[in-house]
């Protein structure tokens, strides 16, 4: 099931690189112009590439000369015709200017993208984290299995 | 992009009916064998229909003689070839044996599914709800946009 290069995976590593860079246009350019994010913070959907890019923007300029590198784990994938979805484990690392780690958390993420003409869009992207039910608190570290 | 018949749609009905009725067969049956799930509660990841058919189990067992009304609404689906996937807002009711309402909570829906012989089967599932940043808590009900 999980394929080694797919549209997913290509994506995910086109989001890896474009947070690390703080590379806005490359970022949104991944993302189709109707997308749909449920995300993790804040609000309950963000709907169509404006929105989704103002989120972006926010987040970039919030990080000042911090980076945040993101590490991909656990790809699952699935390709049909001009459809694929898929999911992934992401560790999300703050780092100083001189790049010491600041802070981590995990997250769960899963993609759907649909192929327009040569190039591969996210459709729909939701990520989150677990509720523990006796806090009603995010979990923030994917725990050791 | 929003069809009102699609795998999703159904899916998301028969998700909806078997939790009503409590029946955990027909539940279990809208999954795939490997189905990986990011529950909205306490768990990273479900991997297989075995954890998955327990953590219904051990739901549908907690709730005595209440019962859980699924409420599906702003529904988006793709289809392509074998392979569907869309999203929604769930709203969960908690009902007592003679049909009051208990409790209510909201949350996000994301299903990837692909079609097995005659069957559409869901062989991913990501539900959460979002963070607020400045508690570290689960946001429980959709605000009013």
């Amino acid at each position: 099931m999980a394929d080694i290069d797919t549209p997913i995976h290509r994506l995910l590593a086109g989001y890896a690189a474009t947070v690390l860079a703080k590379d806005l246009e490359n970022f949104v350019a991944l993302y189709a112009d109707d997308v749909h994010v449920f995300d993790l913070w804040a609000r309950w959907t963000h709907e169509g590439l404006a929105a989704w890019r103002a989120m972006a923007q926010g987040w970039f300029e919030s990080l000042g000369d911090e980076r945040a590198q993101v590490d991909v784990a656990d790809v699952q994938a699935q390709v049909a015709a001009d459809l694929a979805a898929g999911s992934a484990t992401l560790t999300y690392h703050g780092l100083s200017a001189d790049g010491r780690e600041l802070r981590s958390m995990d997250s769960r993420i899963t993609l759907v993208a649909r192929r327009q003409g040569d190039a591969w869009k996210i459709v729909h992207a939701h990520t989150s984290i677990p509720i523990d039910p006796a806090t009603a608190s995010g979990i923030f570290k994917r725990p050791a299995e």
